[in-house]
């Protein structure tokens, strides 16, 4: 069956059916005033959910707390605060999550275990529990709460980053939605990224944990600022059913379309973080062709997309390819000199490894857009990736040099 | 026996018996007007010698040529050229090194397998062989031409790096000599290091191959500007045994003095590249000790000295020590939150996990200093390393954005 995809102008996190979000300003960042920095995501049912966190081996409280409630596989709410990353507190930090949790289900007659928690923001301080105790009992749900949550989770981000898509296929019909944060990791430092995602489908856990594997292997995980790691990288996703389709499992026929759409979600909205990273003014895209394996076109694409050297050629718009060559080469993906074609845009700059003339004006105009697509084939073998990251500035430096002072 | 150790006052490459060195301005920077950017190094008497390689896949021409050359484990000159890396240069970029190699190689009545060959510069631009030609004649070599080469393969340098050392053991006495270049990997981009190490002590090959490797991994290895990786850099070390000692081979009474005194030359190079990183402001010196293992130490150690975040917090003297926690924790390195000590100078942050309280303005002051230097101590094992990096400042960026245009 075909599947019509349709994404929702003005959509979110609370466009798919049943899912409410509230937020408040509750002086965590107590620098700004009147800034949102509290949240509440709700489900009116159960949902199945599950999430991935971060490598780091320093996590925080909160995602230690998640990892714990999500071995049941489900969930009911989330509460996030940015501002705080309630990282590095040990024993009193665990403490401070499980109350935010008991808050906020005592509030809505849950049980804790059916609420997570997430904290964006500095790492070594405590959070500010007078604030947030008095924050939780401000919030109000609504069912267009979601470009609100979009905004509390922000902190270095300019702008709020979501997207929803409505799929129908024959009969059925159901909505991912989803919310993002991430531009480096500053401000509230080291808060590199959050991500939210609903959906009214009827999902598997087993077949939602595999697609949202796949999902942020080929989005997420593909998108570099600065190579830091953060202790909070959280992306969770929700499905509470309302869709009343037959749960989603592998072979399913929705599986499909269902991929596919959390796919795009997640793809949009990492390209938002890589288009907002702390500083750009550019959107890098990186696609590796031809690579010995998928894996290995994953590894080159980010690898360059990282490259200092690269970000910072692109924002001077300085056409210095022999950078993108070298850091391809110290991927430690297999490469072979003489086979190595690279383009900038539509321009191919070098095939099988032979350095071609160029117009070095045109090209400087075409690495001024606000998008750089970098295009290399390695002509290996089938291996394909495409990353995505930004131009290195010096307002980037200047905003990481001069945050705690 | 006792070794003496003696730093020689304005030493250099051509500080141990029997080696010499030329320069000249040949024309090869056209941007710049007279400034060296051609050498030569030269030993009387054949050596033995050995280097260690860029582990780019993407390898300049004169990389393979010296690889290719050092299987004999011997050479008597090196000509090295500033303004041009002969990188991805093809069959051309190959005929190009061994014409600079034969060329120095009649001058001196030696065999072209006796010359290698070092590059450092743009990548992807042919060499300007009419004016290296001729550059090659103008060389004169004298005694004291150690310091005219230093300058000579300078790139973004702001200073040469030079360093020699003598050590007497007994009867014996015996001289190591070294010269570095290194800043980031711009002007005469991606060549992020050159190396050339002298020393008239004799050394049978196996051993050369051995020290040079250990020195190299507690030096160059753990040194990090901004995690590029050239197409050019080599190590090289030439060892003509005028001071005439019995080889020295494992075990031998000149084996360990030996090594800690190439070891101190190689670290003392190593730090000058990481205090002339480009735009650079501060040495950071990081020391993780308790690791499990030494390889992960240097791991951890290299991974916090690299984190763009840890950089910036240290060039704003912001004591954003969070930073440093969460760049360890995702070094792949075994850490256990509860039992991490932080020092930044002599003032302990953290102990066993738990966040200290600090005097702010005292720490902005330990951060201002030029040598900012961070201890962790992971109290899991035995494993020690020490790695240096600096500041990023919003100058690396001016510089490696505006290099080509």
């Amino acid at each position: 069956m075909e599947a019509e995809i349709e994404f929702i102008a003005s959509g979110g996190i609370t466009s798919p059916r049943g899912f409410r979000a509230g937020t408040t300003c509750a002086g965590i960042k107590k620098e700004v005033k009147d800034i949102l920095d509290l949240g509440i995501l709700f489900s009116e049912v159960p949902c199945v959910a599950t999430a991935l966190f971060t490598t780091n081996r320093i996590k925080a409280a909160p995602v230690l707390w998640c990892q714990q409630q999500l071995k049941s596989g489900r969930a009911t709410a989330i509460v996030v605060n940015s501002g705080c990353a309630n990282a590095c507190t040990g024993e009193q930090g665990l403490a401070d999550t499980k109350e935010m949790a008991e808050l906020v289900a005592k509030g809505m007659g849950l049980s804790p275990e059916d609420v997570l928690v997430a904290s964006t923001g500095v790492i070594g301080q405590p959070l500010p529990m007078k604030v947030i105790r008095a924050g939780i009992e401000q919030v109000v749900l609504s069912p267009d709460g979601g470009h609100e949550l979009a905004r509390a989770i922000m902190t270095t981000d300019t702008i709020p980053k979501e997207r929803a898509i409505t799929v129908r296929v024959g009969e059925s019909q159901f909505t991912i939605g989803g919310v993002a944060k991430g531009s480096g990791m500053i401000h509230p430092n080291l808060a590199t990224m959050l991500c939210f995602l609903t959906t009214d489908a009827a999902v598997d856990i087993d077949f939602l944990k595999l697609a949202l594997k796949k999902a942020v292997d080929i989005s997420f995980n593909l998108v570099s600022i600065d190579g830091d790691t953060s202790t909070n990288d959280i992306v969770l996703i929700m499905a509470n059913g309302l869709a009343e389709n037959k749960p989603i499992s592998p072979g399913s026929p929705l599986a499909e379309a269902f991929q596919q759409t959390l796919d795009q979600v997640c793809i949009y909205l990492a390209k938002c973080i890589a288009r907002d990273g702390e500083g750009a003014s550019r959107l890098i895209e990186i696609t590796v062709n031809g690579a010995p394996s998928v894996a290995e076109a994953r590894l080159a694409a980010r690898t360059v997309v990282s490259s200092p050297l690269v970000k910072a050629a692109v924002h001077g718009s300085d056409p210095n390819w022999g950078r993108i060559i070298a850091a391809v080469g110290r991927s430690g993906v297999e490469v072979i000199e003489s086979k190595v074609d690279l383009y900038i845009g539509q321009v191919c700059l070098v095939k099988a490894g032979k350095p071609l003339p160029f117009d070095r004006q045109g090209m400087v105009q075409v690495l001024s857009k606000s998008e750089v697509c970098v295009s290399l084939n390695l002509n290996l073998g089938n291996g394909t990736a495409t990353a995505w990251g930004c131009d290195l500035s010096e307002e980037y430096v200047t905003i990481n040099s001069q945050y705690t002072t």
